[in-house]
């Protein structure tokens, strides 16, 4: 049919797509400082299996964090759903690391796993690392390790009917890749409670109310559309006002009272004020043309 | 009418119920899992005298708590009003017990108000040290002490016509059994300040777009039924899933930043992610047969 | 027209204003306990300057906290708007102030620059400061500094075509007069970010959808109407109690866990709670009469 | 011989003693106002076991804290040793509990573990619950989870020729009843690490040297006199003054900057600071004679 | 006799002295950097009144804030002692302002007080907000109020012979004006706790034993005159480098992790560390002379 | 001369060396399950330069993390000096990243200069990171950067006559490698002050006395061997209890109360308790051997 199409074409990567590994393609667009990362095991539900967990950091800390010309980041799933969550044959792997063993001490077995889960949770931690803004698409499921990713990116949009789930209790296990850590700022710690306790499924209209995604869109078509138009428009804002905001409010998040957050933005604009991209606004305002700010770190 | 009947009837504790104190009713179902605490002095509109301040941490730490059979619980009012907040009776003690007088030491009297007001906070963090989730269901009027109260519990749900007030300034109080520390992590900060100072009434559905309900329902049959069968289910899935969810909730809250709070989920996972209720999921989820999982701890 | 006439008058300053500054009118009404500060540079879009900047502190450390007839603040903008932010030829000001001269030392500029910042913020963390409640009433447009002033407030009410936007990273700036430490705990950290990252517009009804405002009406005459109300009730209740819970949550919010908090306010109100205000409520709730409080401290 | 028999005496509880449970003794003497708690298994080296595990936190939080007369309490050992550590046996219960077992669910266990460790833990915290001060006074080994118990008391006294060790990592644990988290607190980081990883002996002068101690004398006997007289003059303080201090100490330890203690202990003394016992103060001082205050809680 | 002429010579204040109020002098010497404070009531042991308290905040952030060639500064004590702590009738005046009246509510008594111990507090705080060093010169009684103060500022200096005590228990108070708040950091929590509980006096080798002064000489004379080298000292260095070591230090002790405090110093130093003070120091290394810095701030 | 020959030798490093880079030596020995880290460029007095701030991190990171056989690491200095601080030359080449130009936005260049200081200071975390106890010996002199070196790791030795100095002052700079974030900790706040503002030179017995070293050594060569046994003695330790105590105290040093951190090793314990290591300290002991522990982590 027509709609499905148009969706399925809508969850597909655009040209030039570089293959990362089995599940994960790049695509960056050096002219419009937006690059494209794509969760693509589609016949999986975007199930994020090992080459992902151990690739998707790499790209962000040394692909994406050191090409001065990536200003915005967007990160989708290919095909019917965003992310189905963490593969269970992975989750199996993980599991019978720690199984006990006649022939092996549990404490040092319990101190692999938790070794294991902290990798885990650094390769979302990944994007709050990011010197620039990193928008999520979500369409269909999104369930799972993948909330755990997407509480971890800036911004998110969704379709309304994506559907949303806060899984892990219902199969035996608190969430452990970051969603607890990071649903409670975001909605408020009754409605993290009621999500994580009861597992249910909630759609994109009640995420957008919760404040989990600030719009959902009618199909997953133009969810891209307005995603892509969103990521080119902050990847042409000030990179150093971006990436400073983004900077701050993850410190406010986690650490310190108003009044220490207050001093540590002072500090960081004595540093961070006097740029060229302020006189450009005025400049570019005056001209009537958009401003053209450029990279915030210079190619290495 | 028939429709007040219903309601009434809504409101009134199942059978089996056994009779903690005045004012304070207890039925433990160890079939399903779930214990249902009823606030119980309907001609007072459950407002809270002393023995209810005595006896409910109590059912909690003592009871509850060490009953491996009870895997969630149900808090609910008797009659017209979940409950009008404290006793004024009760309220003018405490008042007595710090007005001046001539002989006795001002600051040995507030001390001594100190510690009751303490342990009058005391008895609703019991909600938070109960290691399985609490719902409370609330309709009428749910009044000063009673959002103290609603705001240490898990989960709430509501009918619509329910009438919240955070009414202490307007009895020339702060309020100060947990209501000031708990309501801005749950609705932000900016409505809890406005409810706070402004001690005005607001109905179920203001309760649910605030994020302090999770649903609102037509009448308190219906609210009854629902939340039963929310308890039911959260008593059937996984304790070590449920437990681990609320109490890593509550760290979260309450310590530190994000890095420290994944460091300690990890850490907790290490012990307790290898448990037989991820393959019982599994396998149930083969069979389409639901899940059994057995109590967190062992009868004592 | 008329319906704009009556918008124009319901903007201006009542009877009886003293002018502090250029840009800066003070009506305190010792009767009904209300003081009103007018941002008045309808001219400008009340943008603030340095003159602004350097009294409302003063008025609100010296004048308000001092009067202790002074219960209720009320802020509003003469003319058109709220306020558009800051001046653009202050921000010139202390633009030129950090620019590299080969005649000064950059670090010292910075340090001074950063001094600076300080003590912008400062002059909106007064608000705080002050024990009594401010409410602010928004119409037209409220634009970068005046969201770092409005999130210092306690409540905040509007117009519902009033227009907000954290306008900074489009002037190439991370946004450090207080939004970015403040923001998230109201809106929550999903939508602060969105909306700072992005510096879209969203008006009056999205700012009550999200929690930064608590109402939102047709026009600023009502806006003006209801807001005075507000001031007038608040004012009239115990400021024992008003204060006391202003205090109370701000520490909830910049500092110490839940038991911190409850603690803190266990040991406030040993010294708080034996007010005659509770007393003066009962008599007053049995006499059908309004209470009446005295001021929270005496004339100086 | 001589000096074995003064020693010997030195470290035997004196008369009126209570059999709180096997290993443990109690001494109330109601006139000076100061209890004394006997570790009482010297043929174990009071080595801690089950019972005293169980029964000397109800004899702070229920007997010593209930007391108003009580004002101070000392600890100390009967025998050569104060305390050799947490008793084997019980060692081995608690392992015996967590090993792995093909009938029972390991993370139930661990969670069960887990547990049993913070209600160890919660056994020595009573002494930082408790209102008045505790000393201890040290002779002979205070080795492993002595040195948990010993940092938990506000002041401790010991023999020069104490033997102290931070023993855990030397049976391949991590000391988890409190050392880790005080020690620090007290002898500052770098010690602490050192004392811990090595897990040496170290004497009573190197422990004054390092501030664990505040003062080390030549033998049990004139150790026990000493901290008598210490306790008793504890004891004949103003316990308004002599609690306050310990509470408001714990609270700078544990939580907050400055400038929150600052306002904590202003809050604090608002209500504390108006009492008769500075008044006793001044009039004692005048008519030179020693002061006498009430006790802080009237008996209940 | 000679020795006891000399100590008397030795702390009495040098010439060019200001009269700021009754009890306190101040002598700016702008050629050395150096400004002097001193507390002259000699003939009341310099206890701390009204006035001092008063003034003293003023000169601090009004004067000596404010005057860039002051790049540290002394404070001392005339006559025989250092301070004896705070005035006895200031004492009973703020005692007075809270006992009970039957024409005054006390809770609005009580919160009065509060805010006179903040403010008390807030004007030893004022040594922390100076932006260079503060350096005391401790003789004689250093006793109650007056370790509140010296615990404010950087650097302790005294005689072997000088007297401390943290005295407030023994006159019926929990300290407030900042001991019990700062202590703990400079001397760890075991001995504070001892110093605090006890109210016993010390000495200054003692005092340099537990970290409190850096350096304990054998009379006042000698005192002032290392004192006064060492303002010197401090002076002639960068200020940039010393009140950004000042202030790091300071955050450090007051909030978050070493991880955010890395950060902040980073963030810090990008604004600060390019400046032409590290050039100065290599030219002046090379040319063998002195290094000279401008000031931090120009004059206003 | 003899004892010259005998220092020079006994700062050698051993046999069986690795190149890591210019300026630094590798030694592993993984029968004793010690590491060596040798500064070595003493013709420059072991100045660290571009090549040791690249490589350090990785040989901690890469190397030593993931080679279970090391067990502790011993750090020291070639020649006549532990560590003179940063190379002169790097420090310039960082200044002159930072210097004005005109070609360049300041901005950009005080965003790349923080990112730098970042990574240097990432450069002596990972000394905290590496799983195992790290041991410094230091003679000669240890200034600057050095001090932010040794501050990192768990166990500082030295020689009496060993010269240290926080010399960042001197040069215009706030230290920012560390030594103002963890010195305050393991010296206390007085003496970190005092130390850091004055940049004075301390020797190796003072450092003892203020708790930055363990113990002061007559001559470089009886450090050397004192410091090898307790690192061979370390590494015999069970490593799950030697690395939980590692973790839980800096855990303890930066972040929440004692009861978050009582709360976490419980839970750490929960995981890590039961482990063979227990089982076998109590079998060796029985069978007067040396008790033998397997490696935390096995091979990769």
């Amino acid at each position: 049919m027509a709609s499905q199409g148009k969706s399925l074409a809508a969850t597909s990567p655009p040209q030039g797509t570089q293959h990362v590994c089995d599940g994960l393609l790049l695509v960056v667009n050096e002219n419009s400082g937006v690059a494209e990362i794509w969760l693509a095991r589609p016949a999986r539900g975007n199930a994020m299996h090992a080459p992902v967990w151990e690739h998707l950091p790499r790209v962000l800390d040394n692909v994406l964090q050191n090409n001065p010309n990536v200003r915005c980041v967007l990160i989708a799933g290919e095909g019917k759903h965003f992310c189905t969550g963490i593969d269970v044959e992975h989750l199996q792997t993980l599991g019978k690391k720690g199984a006990p063993r006649s022939d092996v001490d549990g404490a040092r077995q319990r101190e692999a796993l938790r070794r294991d889960i902290m990798k885990m949770q650094d390769a979302f931690t990944a994007f709050e690392r990011l010197r620039c803004p990193v928008v999520a698409a979500i369409h269909g499921a999104c369930v799972g390790g993948a909330i755990d990713l997407v509480t971890a990116v800036d911004i998110r949009l969704c379709t309304k009917d994506a559907r949303f789930c806060v899984k892990e209790v219902d199969v035996g296990l608190a969430a452990d890749v970051g969603t607890l850590q990071r649903l409670p700022y975001i909605v408020g710690h009754g409605v993290a409670a009621e999500l994580c306790l009861t597992a249910r499924e909630f759609d994109g209209n009640e995420a957008v109310r919760h404040g989990l995604c600030s719009r959902a869109f009618d199909d997953s078509e133009s969810l891209l559309t307005h995603a892509r138009a969103l990521c080119a428009s902050l990847a042409a804002k000030s990179p150093i006002a971006v990436s400073g905001t983004k900077r701050v409010l993850l410190r406010v998040r986690d650490s310190g009272s108003v009044a220490d957050n207050l001093e540590f933005v002072a500090t960081w604009n004595s540093a961070q004020l006097i740029t060229e991209d302020v006189a450009e606004t005025f400049h570019a305002s005056r001209a009537k043309r958009p401003p053209h700010f450029k990279n915030l770190l210079s190619k290495l």
